[in-house]
C-alpha cells in the first residue's frame, strides 16, 4: 500500500462526464489498496469566468478580493468531485485550501506556501478516506484566503506529497509523458521513462510546457516522485526524480520556443558597467532575460543582444532607447527568431554533445544567429520559419 | 452615528448593474456616518445553478458535500459586491461566514446558529470598514462548512444584528415594506410603518412571504429592531419591533393562502385517543398541520377536520386509511379551498374583531367552511375561487 497524490487540471473536470472519469481513474487507485490524495483545480472556464464577472464591475479590484473570488471556483470542483466519488461508493471527503493545512504568506494572487500542517488530512486518511483537497489555495495569518498563481495546483500537488511524505505526486494532463520532441510535429518522438528534476526544469523553461516550473523546483528540493501521465490514456507516464535511470541516454529531448525576441543594442560605448546598466533595469521592470552575447563592436564600441519573451520587447526597447540613446547606441528587436534546444544531464560528461547537434542543424541548411548552453542545455537561434525542421533535423541526429 | 446590518438577496446582486446599484446603497449608508455590516446571499440563479451541476452527477449526494459545494455561491458574491464598493472609493472586506464568526451545529442543509464570534468584524469595524458576510453560511465544530437552509441569510443578517448589537437590521426586499394587504391586488392596501414580532411572525406564517420566520423568531428572541424595505425603491420600510407604535389600529393585514389542503376524517369511532393517534402520526412524519376542527358525527362517531401545506395532502390521506379505515372511517381530501387570514396584536384587547371579519364576508356572500382564531389572528376557510374577493371585503371592512 502506498499513499498516493493525484492532481487534476480544469480540463479534466470540465463536466459531468469527466468529472465521473476522474472519480473512476481515483477510486481505481483507491481501491488498490492506496491511501489516495487529489488535488483539483476549477472547472474548465471557471476561473476566467469569474475573473469576466470580476472585471464587469472593477477591472482594479484588489487582490484579496479577487483571491476571495477565485478560490470559489476549486471549491465548486472538489464538491462535485467528492459527489461522483460518493457516488462509485467509496469513503471521500472534499477539503478547502486551508481545511487541508495550506498556510501561505501575504502575496494575494501569487501567494507562496509557508507550510502545510497535515492534522486534518492524516485524520481523514485514518479513516480510509479519499482526500479530494482545492488546489491554487491556501489562507495567510491574517486568515484570508489567497491564491498561488500560476501553475498553484500543480504546486498544491507536490507540496501536499512532501508534507505527507507520499511514495508518488502523479500530476494527469492530457499529454501522455514528457517526449524527446513534441509528438504532435516529430513522429518519431518517444515518451521518456524518467527524467531528472533538473532535465525537467530546463524543458519547462524552454517551452515544452507540461509541468510548471515552480512544482519542479519544489519537487527537487523535497525530492518529491513525480510523474506527468494521461488523464485520458491508461498508460504509464513520465517519472521525475533527482537520478533517472537512462544513463546512457544523452539528451532527453529537443524542444522549441518561438515566443521570444531578440533585442540588439548597437554601438555602446566600450567602458564598465554598461552591461550591468542594462540588465540591471530590465530586472528592475521585472523583466526576465534568456540567452545573452556580448560581442566587441566597431570602433571601440561593443553590442549586447539577449533574448526576452515577445510580450516585452516594446517595454525593453523603449527601456533601452532611453538608456543608451544618448551615446548613440541604437536599439533593435527581432522577432522572428525561434530558439531550438536539446536538454540531457547526459550531456555534462560527453563531450560533442553540442557539435553533433550543430552538425545536424548544418546539415539541414540551417543558419545558427546566436548560441548558448548550460550544463545540461544547448540553445540555438535561428530563423523562425525553419524551427519545426531544425527540431526534426536535431530529433533524427540524437534519437532516429 | 449608528450600527447598521443591511441584507440584500440574490435577485438584488444578479448582475453587475445591481450590484453597483446594491454597493451605492451601502456606500450611501456609511458616508452619512454609520458602520455597516452587510450580508448578501448567492447572485440570482447560482445556487439553483450548482445544484443542477451536483443532481447530474449525484443526485444522492451527501449533505456534506452538498454544503461544501452550495457555499461557493455567497462567496462569489460577496467578493464581486466588496469589489464594487471598492470602485465606490470606501473602504471595505468580505467576510465568509467561518471568518465572520459564524459556529453552527452539524446539521448540513438546515444548520442552526450556535454562535457568532464578533473579533473579527469588531476588528474591520474599527478600521472603519464596511464588511460584506457570506449569508447562508457557518462552521461547524468539525472545521466544515454547514448552510443555515431556508430563508438563511436573513436569519445570519438578524444573528449579525444580535452579536453586534447592531441599532438596526434593514432587511432590502423586492417589496416597499410589509402592507395590510397584497397591494398587487388590494388597490387601498397601505404600508404599516411597524408591526410587532408576534404579527409579523403570523403574517410570514400566513404566507405573506416578506420576511423568513426563522429570522423573525430570531429577532424577537434577541430583540433586532428589523426594518423591511425595497432594494429599487429608496423610501422607509417597515420596522418589526418588540411594541408597535400606532397602538389604535386593531389589525394589522389581511393575508390569503392558497397552498392548503383540508383532509377530513369522518365517522371515526368516538373513543379517547383517537385525536391523538391521529396527529402524533402526523408529527411524526414531520408534516405539520393547521387549523383543526373537530365535531361530533352521527351515530356515536365523530369527525376531524384540518389543514395542511397542499404537497402533503397526497401523503396525509394515505397514513390516515392506513389507520382509520378498519374502523369504518372515511379520508377526504379538499384541495379547492384558501385560508383568509386577518393579523393584529389589537384585537386581543378588542370584541368585535371576528364578528366584523365575519360580517364582511357574508354581505359579499361568501361560505365560511372553518374558522381558527388565536390571540392575534382570525382565519377562515372559503372555497378558492373567492379568496381575492374574500381578501378585498375584509380589507375594506377594517382599512377602506
Amino acid at each position: 500500500m502506498a499513499l498516493i497524490v493525484q492532481k487534476f487540471g480544469g480540463s479534466s473536470v470540465a463536466n459531468a462526464e469527466r468529472v465521473m472519469h476522474v472519480a473512476e481513474t481515483i477510486t481505481d487507485t483507491y481501491k488498490a489498496g492506496n491511501d489516495v490524495v487529489v488535488v483539483v483545480s476549477a472547472q474548465g472556464d471557471t476561473t476566467d469566468d469569474l475573473i469576466d464577472k470580476a472585471n464587469e464591475i472593477n477591472p482594479k479590484a484588489s487582490k484579496r478580493e479577487m483571491d476571495m473570488l477565485l478560490t470559489a471556483g476549486e471549491q465548486i470542483s472538489i464538491a462535485l468531485l467528492a459527489m461522483a466519488i460518493e457516488k462509485i461508493g467509496c469513503p471521500v471527503i472534499s477539503l478547502l485550501g486551508w481545511q487541508a493545512g495550506f498556510e501561505t504568506n501575504n502575496a494575494y494572487g501569487a501567494a507562496r506556501i509557508k507550510t502545510v500542517r497535515t492534522e486534518r488530512l492524516r485524520a481523514e486518511l485514518d479513516k480510509r478516506k479519499i482526500v479530494i483537497v482545492a488546489g491554487f489555495q491556501g489562507l495567510n495569518a491574517a486568515q484570508d484566503m489567497t491564491t498561488l498563481g500560476r501553475g498553484g495546483s500543480d504546486t498544491s500537488a507536490v507540496a501536499l506529497a512532501a508534507a505527507l511524505h507520499a511514495d508518488l505526486c502523479q500530476i494527469y494532463t492530457d499529454v501522455t509523458g514528457v517526449y524527446t520532441a513534441d509528438p504532435r510535429k516529430i513522429k518519431n518522438a518517444t515518451k521518456l521513462t524518467d527524467i531528472t528534476y533538473d532535465e525537467m526544469l530546463e524543458l519547462a523553461t524552454l517551452g515544452a510546457q507540461v509541468l510548471n516550473n515552480r512544482s519542479v523546483e519544489m519537487a527537487k528540493k523535497y525530492n518529491v516522485e513525480v510523474e506527468v501521465l494521461s488523464s485520458m490514456v491508461k498508460e504509464p507516464g513520465t517519472i521525475v526524480r533527482e537520478v533517472a535511470k537512462m544513463e546512457k541516454m544523452l539528451i532527453r529531448g529537443v524542444t522549441k520556443d518561438t515566443d521570444v525576441a531578440r533585442i540588439s543594442v548597437v554601438g555602446m560605448k566600450d567602458v564598465p558597467g554598461n552591461a550591468f546598466k542594462l540588465f540591471s533595469s530590465l530586472a528592475a521592470k521585472g523583466i526576465n532575460i534568456d540567452v545573452i552575447l556580448q560581442s566587441v563592436g566597431r570602433d571601440g564600441t561593443k553590442d549586447i543582444s539577449f533574448t526576452c519573451a515577445k510580450g516585452n520587447a516594446e517595454q525593453v526597447c523603449a527601456l533601452l532607447e532611453n538608456l543608451f540613446s544618448n551615446e548613440g547606441a541604437t536599439v533593435a528587436c527581432d522577432t522572428s527568431i525561434a530558439k531550438v534546444s536539446i536538454v540531457g544531464a547526459g550531456m555534462q560528461s560527453h563531450a560533442g554533445t553540442a557539435s553533433k547537434m550543430f552538425g545536424a542543424l548544418y546539415e539541414a541548411g540551417i543558419n545558427i544567429s546566436m548560441i548558448s548552453t548550460s550544463e545540461i542545455t544547448v540553445s540555438v537561434l535561428i530563423p523562425k520559419e525553419y524551427a519545426d525542421k531544425a527540431v526534426a533535423a536535431v530529433h533524427q541526429a540524437f534519437f532516429g
